[in-house]
């Protein structure tokens, strides 16, 4: 993009507009150029690339970050994407979309769970070049200084030279001091899997539930692998995509076509 | 597998218990060994690879489906799933998922949206080879019993063969009789894009909403492609995988590793 012009940045994330990951985010983005805000109004961690199709949603403009126009959303964190390239912002070009920081990772499969992560690739569908960027600390009391120099050079260089045909990163920030950070690494989306446990119980009208609980097991920690960058000491970037064909498979397949 | 012992396959889908596609699904799947099925007690349309984490999720136990063991989910495709692998059928060996039919297109991008489909990619996570299909007639009258030759055998295919790596298929059926549809083809996921509309109402209190709405736009009918292949009278199938890595990409990258 022409960098004399100030770029305009969508900013959103699945955490709502109170997490101080979205603060941080704002209060980085606004160095570059006008921060249009549009974040859920409610928590919406593993709603993936989930659409609200049989209800309506509801959009509230809301004063919560200085010179920063922001809107609280009913519906998922696609659904903002899509209300604020569609009807808010309609008239306005977004040269990027951050979404984030998310308060957790969101590094091997679980880019498939992630509403920060749906977000960002719902502005990649719609030609916007996006960014999705996660802190391995899930409490609302990480420390997000310690990355605000990288995300600050990572966006930097995506406003500079542009993001080739998938338009999409998923960032993940390791949970360490500032000098711990050993550096960036580019990597490929690690092999992993949750170990699901359910929590049972019985509730107060003596009716079972099930609550979903579970362990994320990494089974593949190659040294180009997201996993290994980040228990490395680097933050990994992963390339994604939203094209999900197995071009490897087909040719097994062809036996199928009739 | 071993042919010779009769597979186990688990049955869901997004569109709940009564849509006649499952049925639909269940009757097939039953010629060919013991079936389980766990759905959605709600229509659970676009709800992607949503999970649900910040509430409990209730099973019923149902009869509706002669001879086969059935539950209803208050949770996501997603969950069902995952409650099917991890509680209901913990002790059991899943051959196979079948995910559907479900009632209208997963084609092209819209496998992200999908909940037919990010059930069965759950599957897949879970390393059970899975299958989503979806019949390109929204209505709940759709005429499925066109395409039902055509399923049996790439179920048969599949549960002979297995699938290699991504374990993943999506199939489209064209909205066509049995005399027009001309076979099956193995693709590739088009490029298209969803252009947006939002219904812009007001509600009895006065309050204003917005509905989700739009057109469903083809970018890319290259002859690999699966719009193609249903456009023209064919059924589609998709290999497809959860491993997002856009690899060509890490390449232009590497100039952001520090």
């Amino acid at each position: 993009m022409d960098m004399k012009k100030k770029p305009t940045i969508l900013v959103t994330n699945d955490d709502g507009m109170f997490a101080p990951g979205i603060k941080k985010l704002i209060s980085i983005a606004k160095k570059f150029g006008t921060v249009l805000v549009v974040a859920p109004d409610s928590p919406q961690s593993g709603q993936g690339h989930a659409v609200t199709l049989s209800q309506p949603i509801r959009l509230h403009k809301v004063n919560v970050f200085e010179d920063v126009e922001a809107y609280e959303c009913s519906g998922t964190p696609v659904d903002c994407v899509k209300l604020a390239k569609n009807v808010l912002f309609k008239d306005r070009n977004i040269d990027l979309c951050v979404s984030g920081i998310n308060h957790g990772s969101n590094a091997s499969i679980n880019i498939l769970y992630s509403g920060t992560m749906s977000a960002a690739m719902e502005a990649a569908l719609e030609n916007i070049d996006s960014i999705g960027f996660s802190h391995m600390n899930y409490s609302f009391d990480a420390d997000m200084n310690a990355a605000e120099s990288y995300i600050e050079m990572i966006i930097a260089y995506v406003l500079e030279k542009g993001l080739s045909d998938s338009r999409l990163l998923n960032v993940n920030i390791p949970n360490l001091p500032a000098s711990e950070i050993k550096g960036i690494r580019i990597c490929r989306q690690s092999q992993g899997r949750w170990e699901e446990e359910f929590q049972v119980g019985t509730d107060p009208r003596g009716e079972r539930y099930y609550w979903l609980t579970g362990k994320f097991v990494a089974e593949d920690e190659g040294t180009d692998s997201d996993l290994w960058a980040l228990r490395n000491g680097y933050i990994s970037i992963v390339p994604s995509k939203y094209d999900l064909t197995d071009h490897k498979a087909i040719g097994h397949l062809k036996g199928l076509e009739i």
